[in-house]
């Protein structure tokens, strides 16, 4: 089964009305915003990645998931597997940054044994702001926007594997920073809004589709960091390669045709009756690529 | 690092008031009680046992540490690393069995693809009673009961190795029971709670030693059920073997001297000045064990 074979499944159990379906990253309860988020050892990181960044993307990801839903963090359960002194006392160094980082105590968790590659897992509990947006409220007409950079993080997971490259992008992918002050300051404004972990591309196309429209990306609007634009370029190729790389952790979001969002970010295209996902660039119409993002269980 | 290491150092970050300085298996967060607990492959379940099984059990362990706060099941996150077809299909089954066993829904969770051996986690919220009773609450002269039986799902994991024996130890492993009504009837009269998932003798003497205070435990009083008695005896040999085992999700509780519980329990010893845990056996005194239960990252 893949992710969305799986996730079909799970719909078909009992499910807590806060669980809204199960269509979002979050779940919502009382004042509350949970989500949990699990990284494995080469799946979601390299087995030679320092064991610091390992443990600063783990509460990374998953403070990502809560600014996006408008949700500041309280506190977080950590699933850990004890493995190698050296790696854990590593772990719990770059936890503790992490921690100190995002203002986001510890509430409690589990240590195993661990046995082979490493699942490390995260529970993320945040409060939730005046308004919780979801994945699935844009609307035909709505504007497409991105806070933060795309791309980043893809090119310092390449330059990762030889250790060299501009300190930018290594940090993108090491020690990506969620846009938690911006989810809370758009949280009341938006239409719809998620994170981009998994690919600007099927990130947009799952907002489209839980929200029962389709949307237009603009290639030539994508926000790419100067130290991306200088590597890679700015080749239609290399813009399509920074709209399919996962693990960026900016924030992508709707807004009311002539609203303008309350943090920078770019407006990247719009959302039309219909469904699925159009590419332009300029005015150009472009073919989707093969593959629009990360998808678990499928590669 | 084992497990009491690990959890020293977590003692070093920064804690949310809620986490009670790590010293009880679950957390507070307002109205709510929240727990995780992981299964790992070969660590805390056979590798061939059946996936629906894997699925009950990681549901019971998590709310057992509810029941063990007096708090009654809100809902759980799941984190779950993709496998084969089938072993997620039958895995799905028996979550939904206890799902609906417990009357706890889903309130989300991540899926990712999996890699080796699995590591299973889930995050149960529980709504806190009018009180929340901590493992620390003990004082000398407090008697110390077991709500359940001791020693059967030690016995179950033998027999689950040859998958023959009496049903009601094989399900004691397999299909452990949480004791989610008693313990929200114990909740507001103990003075102490946890479940007992590492074995009596080691959950006594964390509970003693949380509590500052010594533990007197009176092997001839511990609760084995008429099936552990027919299969092993009533050896004391057979008694410390079941007051060493793991995974029977009984409750372990203290009460002011002269209380009865409220619900069906048998007292097994009491609460003295000191420290440590003391074992006697009816009145003689028993030396303690080389090994008081399961410690991870020790074996």
């Amino acid at each position: 089964m893949n992710e969305d074979d799986f996730l079909s499944a799970l719909r078909g159990l009992p499910l807590h009305p806060g669980a809204m379906n199960l269509s979002d990253d979050a779940a919502r309860l009382s004042e509350f915003v949970l989500t949990k988020d699990l990284l494995v050892e080469g799946v979601h990181y390299l087995p030679g990645d320092s064991a610091g960044d390992v443990a600063w993307k783990l509460m990374a990801v998953n403070l990502s998931d809560l600014a996006a839903k408008g949700a500041a963090p309280v506190g977080v359960l950590l699933g850990y597997p004890l493995g190698e002194d050296a790696w854990d006392r590593a772990f719990l160094k770059g936890l503790r940054a992490a921690c100190e980082a995002f203002a986001c105590p510890l509430l409690g968790g589990d240590t195993v044994r661990g046995v082979g590659l490493r699942t490390l897992s995260l529970t993320a509990i945040g409060r939730a702001g005046p308004k919780v947006p979801l994945r699935s409220g844009a609307q035909a007409g709505h504007t497409l926007w991105v806070a933060g950079t795309i791309g980043d993080a893809g090119l310092g997971l390449a330059l990762a594997m030889s250790g060299m490259g501009p300190s930018v992008l290594l940090d993108a992918y090491r020690r990506p920073m969620p846009l938690i002050e911006a989810g809370c300051a758009l949280g009341p404004v938006v239409t719809a809004m998620c994170d981009v972990s998994d690919g600007l591309l099927i990130d947009t196309a799952r907002m489209a589709a839980a929200s029962q429209c389709g949307a237009v990306i603009d290639l030539s609007c994508i926000p790419r960091s100067p130290a991306a634009r200088e590597l890679a370029g700015s080749s239609r190729e290399a813009r399509l390669e920074a709209a399919t790389a996962g693990d960026d952790y900016a924030l992508l979001f709707a807004l009311p045709h002539g609203t303008s969002p309350p943090v920078e970010a770019r407006r990247v295209g719009w959302f039309e009756a219909g469904f699925g996902l159009r590419l332009i660039d300029g005015g150009e119409s472009v073919p989707l690529p093969a593959s629009l993002g990360w998808e678990h269980g499928r590669d």
